[in-house]
């Protein structure tokens, strides 16, 4: 192409196909901004504005009192107006790691404009970046890095049991898809909280750069990851079904649609029946982990308890627990005590010699002592777990870590 | 499941996976609410506001000054603080589309709290809605509907013309996935505009739901959709590969990549190549169609031009059109005329006999110039193309039109 060319062309690009939309926009202040010590510089220019806060998770926490308990919400932090009006604040030094952050601009909350990035947590979206401050820390391992990369489908699958059809998503190795490649693989089953849906693990998870990272340096072996929908009385996430464009709640995925016709255990080999008659998969409990995070990692536990000989490797990530036939409001000991049924359905999971029960949870989770009660039982009934303790509470930076440990000790 | 264990449920819902965060964000007011007459009321919880205007596509147009001329932005209008602090505003009775909107509080564009549905053109995101009246109107052809799906993937695939790794999105029409499915299909190559990328057609552009409701309908063939990154100085969206979270632009997709190996008619064939040797495709030019927005449109062209066997049907959108070896910033007559090469590749096009030769634009935008002059071209060599002429300029709706006409006109 000839520069003559090329000058004329980005002249015509400058009014390319959304000049309408983009000329209203835009942004007038870079943020953020990582400076070379790994602190973090945020902007808004907001001539006119009273007050701008920063609101972040790499802010202290504060604990907020709510109906259900106290909880951890990120921190926040006063802006300061420069002489040219744009508000700034600039962080200590961070840790590699995916963030998140919103401004509150004269008490409201507002999306930083000078950032595309960001991610929908249930009803909320907040401005997201990722700083790195050296290969294979947090922040590099979450990243997009010069590695093979597998391909993530949004795939729509039948569920006889829940007379639906269903949105999932599915990871597949880089490779997967060579002509030539005939491989078969070990799956894993990768599962949501409540309020997410089958889109939660592939955003904020990044679950498809953690497994590309892993796999690429050989510390996973190449698998497919699995992402079904938890919430059974829905087919997909939110305006990707045909029920329109609803808000969604944490109270299970929005609008009141109605009982589902099963549980998520109930109707889970529905899933595996599509994925290992539509992929090149691995036969066998062996070649088959679950996990999952809070309502998945219960998903997960009764799932792994109604089959026991289905899943070779399972984890409860953060995990909200009941027994068959118990109910959440109430301790998970007094539910497992004396319960036979639940015993007996124990024995037969850990008969079929699962390779791995891993157990994670942070330790100001609202949900350790459920946690602490299924390890005592464990100890006890002298069944083998591993288990991991981590800084902080019921929050996306622990999955990731979570689903970064469990994935490398799976399928070897 | 037991009702007892339901209600217990939910409560452990209400505290599930991502509380930290939504608790924090929320919305208190409902927006957009569709009324009864396809009137919208948009609202926001902002007591302490001084002003508040509601900025959309469904207002009328204004006229805005810019360094290449005219052009058309999205309306605004002024909203009004009722009793209880809540800035509302309710539309005339709107048609059924898909319509962008964003808030103004204080002269600073702010997104709806209360409407998680928004999409990114270049680098802004702006609420979206869909309305529809009635079905088979055009809110109800880019809805989600009561059809079979087709999976949607991001598929990486090797360019050697360009030295890249690259990102695609591919769209299989539903049953493709179906083990006992040997069918094979034609394929529509699908390209987005400057500062567009790979997700432009998948996201703002429904190219999902049309193709899910137009082959449902039987108004389309089944078919495979390929949607490309136009931009071949880059391997992906922005965030989506290793060059890391950049702020795209209309320049070109972002911060200076250096200069591309190739351009997109140049490096074409990579792409059909991948498909055809990774998904069961029909063979030939018939089984072949290309077509594009803008700079896609001018990709499009350039692509059919250089290779004049191999695509059978032809869609330019709002093109942006040069000739090989022109200049964008010559009017399109101007490069046309008397040039012996463009004479000779036309004709080696039209001598290969392309079943359709399509061309849209809108009355106002700012490349009608440049079709006419490739139309008083074609007319006057007496080439055979089918021509739409839509209200409005250079705009998504006016796209998504195109698109539907297109696919329902071609393997047929």
């Amino acid at each position: 192409m000839k520069r003559t060319t090329l000058a004329a062309a980005a002249l015509f690009l400058a009014l390319g196909s959304n000049a309408q939309q983009a000329l209203m926009g835009g942004a007038s202040a870079v943020s953020p901004e990582i400076n070379p010590d790994g602190s973090v510089t945020f902007r808004l220019n907001a001539p006119k504005a009273i007050t701008v806060q920063l609101t972040g998770d790499f802010l202290p926490d504060t604990l907020m009192d709510t109906p259900f308990g106290k909880f951890e919400v990120a921190g926040s932090v006063d802006m300061v107006q420069n002489n040219e009006g744009v508000w700034e604040y600039t962080t200590a030094p961070l840790d590699g790691e995916l963030y998140s952050y919103s401004f509150v601009v004269n008490g409201t909350r507002q999306m930083d404009p000078s950032n595309i990035y960001q991610s929908r947590d249930v009803a909320t979206w907040t401005n997201t970046f990722t700083l790195s401050r050296q290969k294979g820390d947090k922040g590099f391992l979450y990243s997009v890095n010069k590695v093979p990369h597998g391909d993530v489908a949004k795939v729509w699958y039948n569920s006889p049991t829940l007379g639906l059809q269903r949105r999932m998503t599915v990871y597949t190795p880089a490779g997967y898809n060579d002509p030539d490649n005939k491989t078969r693989y070990p799956v894993m089953y990768l599962l949501h909280g409540a309020g997410g849906d089958e889109n939660a693990w592939s955003e904020l998870g990044r679950a498809a750069q953690i497994m590309d990272n892993l796999i690429a340096t050989g510390k996973a072996v190449p698998m497919i990851v699995v992402m079904p929908n938890g919430n059974t009385n829905t087919s997909a996430a939110p305006g990707e079904w045909s029920a329109g464009e609803y808000q969604p709640s944490l109270m299970g995925g929005g609008p009141d649609f109605g009982q589902a016709k099963a549980s998520m255990d109930e109707s889970f080999l529905d899933i595996v029946s599509y994925v290992e008659s539509h992929y090149r998969t691995l036969p066998g409990q062996y070649s088959r982990a679950m996990c999952g995070l809070s309502m998945g990692g219960g998903h997960t536990f009764a799932t792994t308890l109604r089959y026991p000989k289905q899943f070779g490797y399972i984890g409860l990530f953060s995990a909200g627990l009941s027994v068959p036939g118990g109910d959440y409001s109430t301790p998970f000991a007094q539910q497992a005590e004396g319960n036979a049924v639940f015993a007996s359905q124990m024995k037969a999971l850990f008969d079929a010699r699962p390779r791995l029960y891993w157990i994670g949870i942070g330790k100001t989770d609202f949900l350790y002592q459920s946690t602490a009660d299924l390890r005592a039982y464990l100890d006890k009934a002298g069944y083998p777990y591993q288990y991991m303790e981590t800084e902080g509470g019921h929050i996306w930076r622990n999955w990731r870590i979570y689903l970064t440990e469990f994935a490398q000790k799976i399928f070897k």
